[in-house]
């Protein structure tokens, strides 16, 4: 059977480990290297799916099970019709397994071989995600893309923890694959562990390789440490994963990480950053971070980014957004998300231009001179 | 001089006292009888310049002085080339005077004859508004049509205190008239007050119209009072407004209300409500109200209005939007603002084809019926 999800090499970057090439899905293709934004909650936050595709130009989202089995539940927008009907998204989507977010909830959670028991953060309510009701979960999504059930480490953790947590991701690995639903239409990727631990990364990859899924992600780094640490990593581990099918680096969303991702072989990636920052008034541009919440900009009558071709640069000034995010007023988010979003896939569109010219570091060092880093 | 704004009548309604006509202004013609949305905040909320044109189908829209004073500052929206410019909407704009805020301040605010003290809501600072004063802020802000400087008592209020309020709101819009710096481009409107009175009001009409100024508004009615209160001293009041310029109702936005002040023969009505309602989780539709946060809708996978034409209905269906609401998402915001909106100017066209007809008398009865009044 022909997986629901294939990887098309087009091109391999000769001054980086960056390749450029086509993620095949049910709902189309996707150029990569790719940012997904993301919608937690059934809706990138505060934009249209118009928006998304006219003005972000976005070729895939991601949304959160752990969210959309809380709220709205999942067998709700099953009954909708799945999650690209129930929003109106007729582009490929990648669900989560909620294993980050039930890991994250700290005490409210318990970890055992079977699954995890935990408490909602809305309510308090107690639930269970096991590998087997997650499949189900996501299945009753119903998106193109779906994660195995893993576990995240915190950093730092010892390399007794995250081995026996390595383990397990890869016992639960291979339980998602048995509980896959509908392989047909949706691709299960495995998600290598190991943190900071390259011996363990390594056998974390094997391991996950051997159950042949249709691709495969790097989860637990960018989770707070020093960016050493996740460039070593990164450049360790994604060689290790198959040249023939996506990878896909989890929680990623600075512009520097999104390059670093490119050269080290990285398909795609997604993060929540490029619309938490339009929240708090603060801009990603191609000179840098702009806080138009400050008084700095309170009459500046020119554009959030001069070099952006968005909605909101074509129209606005940092004037009248900063009077808008002072005020608390709801365009003010809607217009600083558009910019965000599009900066960054404006940014992976120039990437890409980048590894077909075989000049990726190139502009990697140009960019971090401009940006700052 | 020929003044900023004009009216022209098209048609009286030969079973009411309604009229079909259009308000010329500097910036392009109004359909009238109409209902404008309120901009606040230099925003209508949550919604774009283009939605408001291509989906609400909005001719004019209002925006608040006192609010626009405290935050940009005039000073700044004029140094941005104006409101217009500032917020990128090209066609008519309505400022208020302010008046109605600063009384709403309460124990903020004291009244003197040359204008009022009061302190601002967001920081305490201190200020102080007066017909001159006023007129120099909605120049700066530079709207079409600036609404002079008036008091607007309380429900209830006795007879002394609103013959005496009603007497400085008069004194207040010559000063106005006196102070007006632009009367090339924006067109001064006189507020007739006087409460529940109607030899308070007959003196408030007749005493505004021998400053012949270009359009008349209501104010200080649809405050609180009872509906058959409301009802009676709209309809004694807009026969005593010339019949060759625009008449405006304050304040006015529920479904009923804007075809009552229609049958009396008013062009322009502004209020919060729609945009207010939708953040609250509620939609106005051609059946009623639809508190669409209400656990009925959870599984509801028809569109808000069956009969409504906007981009929220054409896309959407409750249970989507009820899940935004629910978890506190913008775009359930944005999807029900567009849709109140819409249905409150759709409803209008509705109204001005009735006019048209000479049918208004039996839509009110049939929509009153439909509705549920």
């Amino acid at each position: 059977m022909k997986p629901a999800v294939t990887y098309e090499l087009l091109h391999e970057c000769k001054q980086t480990g960056a390749r450029r090439g086509i993620i095949h899905t049910p709902h189309g293709d996707i150029q990569t290297p790719v940012f997904m934004p993301v919608g937690t909650q059934a809706t990138v936050k505060s934009l249209t799916p118009e928006e998304l595709k006219e003005e972000v130009k976005a070729e895939i989202i991601l949304s959160n099970t752990y969210h959309l089995y809380l709220r709205p539940g999942n067998k709700l927008v099953k009954k909708a019709g799945g999650l690209h009907k129930f929003m109106k998204w007729d582009r490929p989507i990648l669900t989560d397994s909620g294993g980050f977010q039930v890991f994250s909830l700290g005490d409210l959670r318990t970890i055992e071989e079977e699954g995890v028991y935990f408490k909602s953060h809305l309510d308090g309510s107690k639930h269970f995600f096991s590998p087997e009701s997650v499949m189900e979960i996501e299945n009753d999504l119903g998106a193109d893309i779906i994660m195995a059930f893993d576990e995240c480490c915190p950093y730092p953790s010892t390399y007794e923890y995250t081995k026996k947590s390595m383990e397990r991701t890869t016992r639960w690995a291979a339980r998602c694959k048995a509980a896959q639903k509908d392989a047909q239409n949706q691709a299960l990727f495995g998600i290598i562990q190991g943190g900071f631990y390259k011996d363990l990364r390594k056998q974390s990859a094997k391991d996950l390789i051997d159950l042949e899924l249709p691709g495969y992600a790097i989860g637990g780094i960018s989770v707070g440490e020093p960016k050493e640490e996740f460039l070593d990593i990164l450049k360790y581990t994604t060689p290790l994963m198959p040249k023939d099918k996506p990878r896909y680096l989890m929680g990623v969303g600075t512009p520097d990480y999104l390059i670093e991702a490119a050269i080290a072989g990285i398909d795609m990636c997604d993060c929540v950053l490029p619309t938490r920052i339009a929240r708090n008034g603060t801009a990603m541009t191609w000179n840098g971070k702009v806080v138009v919440r400050n008084n700095t900009y309170s009459e500046d009558f020119t554009p959030l980014d001069e070099e952006c071709d968005c909605y909101t640069c074509k129209n606005y000034t940092k004037a009248y957004i900063r009077h808008l995010i002072k005020a608390n007023e709801i365009l003010g988010v809607r217009l600083l998300s558009i910019h965000n979003l599009r900066f960054l896939t404006k940014l992976m569109e120039r990437v890409k231009i980048e590894i077909e010219q075989d000049n990726l570091l190139n502009f990697k060092n140009e960019f971090y001179n401009k940006y700052g880093y």
